[in-house]
């Protein structure tokens, strides 16, 4: 698939999901980058950077697009013959490809580790990674039981009790306002995340910060499974993750609604938990206590604090401003 | 209506709600001591309390049917003439019905002294006493503002945001999960109460305890409006409150949890505050700090110990134990 | 000193301090029932509850005004004859006067014993129970030492260190903002009140909340010193406490505000403690935990809740709501 | 036995215990006023009162001897003739000594409605009437499992296993530092008190307030079981209960301890638990909030502050001050 | 200006602000470095490290001194020839500079980034980053509301007000210890620091530890600005920030005092905000949480562990402890 | 020593202590690349590789063990010839053994910084390097006090009682339950650790967690000293640290147990402090922040992700999975 190809398709949401949306840009990247019939590395780098602005204009709040590509990018070594340059990228672009692929599976087995025979997990929405560690525990022969929600408005719970049923784990189902209620009869909460700042807060599924919170009350320890290119890396320079507020009618039909001129329904999809209500961030890399964003932002994602525009507040190299 | 005849609407739930299956027993006794020919006193009272122990037993869980019948009851003075013992009944009959007809709009009036101009005001579940302080406070001409949560599995929400919409409030309606993200926009939380417990313990619609946590974490005060013939006389000796678990397919589908045979609905009606998330209960008698909830039971209720049977755990007088 | 010349005098604020008001009111009524040359009880009556209604209307937010002249007038039974009546009050009133002269003392005694031999002790603005404390237990030979805060905006501080250091207390001086720098050096916490609502939160000098934030903070107690009639009995039907704003030029010279127009001085005189932070109230009658306000207000100082008007929230009887 | 050999024998320490103390002295003040051939009500006053100093002068620092005194002294009424006040004085002895005897029994009564079947209960030190809780529950067919403490110094959780694997209670024995081991597999903490303060403070074995903190960080209740009798009336006018310090070889042997010159044995028998940390006090006049002390002294123990001296500090009446 | 006059200057403070004296020493330093005649590389090594030891000799607390020499200091590689040698010091020191002229721009830039349009934020003492802060969102458009403290007792309030009414900031102006009155109308705390320690707690003006504890018990975030060289390095090995303690007539005029025998003035200049009151500490190399300090420290600041000796507890190669 | 006499010496416990097995391990494989007559580097990475693996097997928990040895095999180049590879790991090995020998001494001078003249610490069990700090500010001349522990089963208290008796340092003792009555006299807990986890939980003695957690209560700063080999790699990969649970009758003599069937003794020897209790670790290599482990296993340590087989669960390299 050609760059503009992939672009066009991330724009409109037919390529979805933040693993799937980041290999993508990183295949495109490395076919661009075998495609290219550049005369020199100048060149070839001034089209590679045309290319990766363009991916990454695509979805300006996606966490794991400019992570891919700046990952990518960061293999094409200007002082190097245009060959080099371009083995450069490829070799990046193969290595995000399979190191997140690998991501889940790995989550899931440094995940499991934390669960124990007999726990009792809590989860809330419908984390492939988060039920990556219950399923790799069961796999394990371990006897789990987990309560999951029910996940208003979209009722991603419904999704989440059929994985965990078909896994043949004992599952009981609450509405998302009964947490508290169960919580003593649970030993851990493992959830997923959406974004994770620099200070360590996961953005998550709206209600997951009112688990976090209530289990801290209980002394529950709450787990996140996170792939790295989940951290966001342009909180380092002060940037806030939006939260997106969805339709209205996904909570409240628009026929009632209408009846109603004194009501708006507030539908923010996503909530922030924050890092003291977080006991470990289990990531591809390992295990890391909230406050480590930093240095996965750092050190795994390769950003530098100098790329940043702080005027601007762009990664320079790409998107130009 | 006849005594047997309320005691089956009762039991039969024709007749629902705290308030009027309270108001509806202590007009049957009145009924009762009004159409009684007792020869003597001794007489009146064995009749009367067989009548006082029938209708307790309709609702064993019900808190507020004891109190109304015991309320009554300690009208008859075992050492006067039966006619002045009659008249003991029949005028505390009419005193209770009386106290608890105003109740809501007492509990209104000072409720909404604690409501200031421009307040946000948060509530769960749609209480008749809770709505009501708002509704004074908008009537009085302060203007305010209302998050209302949707109070899943069964939308409670709709009614109450109806109630307010009606009454020219502005209103933001949330999903349940959402109250932690919003609260630091709110001023007060107010909510009703099914029960209250001897330590001040607040049992309200699931989800409850959730909100009063929240509000707690984020310095926002929390007033229950509950009418004192919530307050449960038997948790002074001991005893709990029950929590109804209602039907799962309130929450699910059975269509849907008939192919789920690993996972099972947990659909508790009610979960419990604690009182140090409460700051002020609101009672027709007055304002009152949780822990408070011993006086009430004692002195406005008339409750002594010595009427509970420390070993069956029943009040004694009226239904055998 | 006739009614009309004392109401005059109250409103003025010629006499001021709450015990002085209270005091005062409680003679001038003495004097009036004395004076009155009424032929029947029910005269009486009527010309004692005008009295009343001028004295409590003129500082309509005083807590120790209506308390005082409250305590007097339930010493007025309509059923006796007129000379009855009249001792009655006259009883009422004379030991009001005689119990709230005592109240310091003894609330010194009482909270001499919670000081120990080598406590620190930190004190914020000016209050003559809490020093009353210190002062007796020093009387005792104990050796203590005190913190005492600058208490901005009106610098009350410099009256407490020259009282202290004039009861030979060895006393340290440091800014308000220092509590929390101190406080580990700090045994127990002593402050006045200004009121005492209904649930046990305690309306005191600003600062006296962030005091007892730091004090809960740091595993050290706080003790209130408190006269009975600081106890605020509108509070129970849901009044709020209002809180004065002082003049900005307390805070700020006129001529520096003057030169910056986009600046709003702030100077609220009170702040609330809630009674979560307090461990102990000292009054008179006894010490008690903060949630006793409600019996203090109900059984010491005699207020019914009856005697409210829940429609326009005045105590009945004398001020004609 | 006589009021002086009564009084002897709780000097020798030969009666002990809170409940024995009590009723003991109770009985002696009954026979005194059966054998005192005095000629008037004054008389037989005064001799009353002197025998009434005598016993509480003999333990000035134990609770339940005053609390008996006091409450067999208020039967006698020095209005009526000599007969109808001995009367009263021997009434109120038999209610006092009637009402102790079967106060273990309502409170395990009352209590093991808090023990739901399946509870894993934790306690410590070793206290009759917690215990009787957990046995009654046990004798009602529930289900349950205790952790015990080992109570160091005196390992009084060696008698406690004792008792409760005789009543065929599974028990887990830990030592004082596991508590916070186990907390999260622990749903209940029930413990007895040596004294309960006017502010709901609970002192009893060292060690119990930090399991208190324990339970309270893991959203465990905290249940005291205590008769009434315990509860301190001279902290209502700021005494402060003693911690007794005891010797400093029940920790370290004197043989080892006389080889370290710079080491000092620290060895306070109790330690103070803040109402904060207890969810329910359970007496034999029902379970109440820890802030209801205040009601217990004064309603059910009958004291009144005019009773102390706040000078002196001692109750008025009975040991001359 | 040659070392010897900076270090007077820095000693006299005449030179002042961490900034400053950091700026000032790496000039110096790059002007020696420029001026030796050195005939080789060790013999210029010696005398640059004679010119950094009497330059952090000069204010052996101050933070931004060690960190500036010691940042210079790094760019001498001992195994180049003399030239090389120079360069690389000269390089560094220029580079510091620039960084830390950049410093404060930075910040404001990513600090503006969490503030919102609406926002209320609330300010203690004058601190030039965090009022950029503000300022530089109020440049962006976004309509903000500040709180800002008199900070006794040298009110540098006055200063941060006008600061702000100049800027056409909408500004409200209160006493210290009125800051939890205001806190719940509060979006946001930014300010500033003196230095911060090795586990992120932050040293700042006396005050700012008590504003970040009553922000987090109402649930508002707190971001401090904060330049790297303001990071200590010395906390690494232990070390304490010392708090410095100012004259007390700063607090009590000298005339007072000498009348109040009894009467200390305690006036610490700065207290310690503990890193869980923190949720962000904004750099010119970004934003990090607390506990990043320790890489900033390391990684920024460029501080290596063998650098410090730890017996005698100072760097390494500069000032020959 | 050769390899398998160390491996059975190590296994055989005859050689314990984390520094001691650590440092005897590295001293193996330094003898052992010694003394291999490798023919080529790959030859000897094989045969020092199974030397590695042989050692590590011995004690699978053991935190220092598999630190040594990852530590030392990371000198060993495969690139380089067969002398360079053994000089490589020789001077690994060295470097390891010198640095770990001096860590006790580091961080006894780094910890005793923290310790100011007067300070009052509390210690838990019997660190060497915890009581090297203080014993380090006792050398230096401050007059300090130390609050030490029984620590149960085991009175490892005694042992440190006489430590603390013989450096001049007055002490006081104290039952482990005894740790909330007298923390407020205390002004630091300083404790050692057996194993420090990838988000800064600490593996110690049992009671330390309780310790630590009644500290955080009355703002008491809790420092733990540790070396960098007790840090746990595994942690990272989700690993659990097992907790041993050590033989019954260390609690309860044999003779009484086997009269109590239905009492089981449970006795863990450590517990887990999480790092919201710790303000510090103090290490060899600096004082950290707890959440700062990752930092010291990844850096000081040495271990990349990369090492570890997710799936397996162990260090690649050396131990075969």
């Amino acid at each position: 698939m050609t760059v503009p190809e992939t672009a066009e398709k991330i724009k409109s949401m037919e390529i979805r999901g933040a693993g799937r949306i980041a290999r993508t840009a990183a295949e495109a990247l490395r076919d661009h980058a075998l495609s290219l019939a550049a005369p020199d590395t100048a060149a070839f780098k001034k089209e590679m950077e045309q290319a990766a602005a363009l991916l990454v204009s695509t979805r300006p709040t996606a966490v794991s697009l400019p992570n891919a590509v700046h990952y990518v990018m960061a293999g094409l070594d200007p002082s190097v013959n245009v060959d080099e340059a371009r083995n450069g990228v490829i070799h990046r672009a193969e290595q995000f490809i399979q190191s997140s692929q690998h991501a889940v599976e790995r989550i899931a087995g440094f995940g499991a580790r934390h669960i124990r025979d007999g726990d009792v997990i809590l989860t809330h929405c419908n984390s492939e990674v988060a039920l990556g560690c219950m399923i790799e525990a069961r796999r394990q022969g371990k006897e789990i039981e987990v309560f999951a929600t029910e996940v208003r408005p979209r009722n991603q719970g419904h999704i989440t009790i059929r994985t965990l049923n078909d896994a043949g784990i004992k599952t009981n189902f609450i509405v998302d306002s009964a947490v508290r209620s169960f919580i003593n009869n649970v030993n851990l909460v493992i959830v997923g995340a959406d974004a994770v700042t620099v200070n360590g807060a996961v953005v998550n599924k709206i209600g997951t910060s009112q688990v976090a919170h209530t289990a801290a009350e209980a002394r529950v320890n709450v787990i996140v499974a996170a792939e790295t290119y989940k951290f966001a890396p342009r909180t380092v320079v002060g940037e806030l993750i939006e939260i997106e507020e969805r339709p209205p009618n996904e909570v409240l039909p628009d026929e009632i609604a209408r009846t109603l001129p004194n009501v708006t329904v507030r539908n923010p999809a996503f909530d922030v938990t924050p890092p003291e209500y977080i006991d470990l961030i289990v990531t591809e890399q390992g295990a890391i206590p909230p406050q480590m964003a930093y240095v996965i932002i750092r050190e795994y994602l390769g950003w530098e604090i100098g790329e940043f525009n702080p005027g601007g507040g762009s990664p320079a190299g790409f998107n130009g401003e």
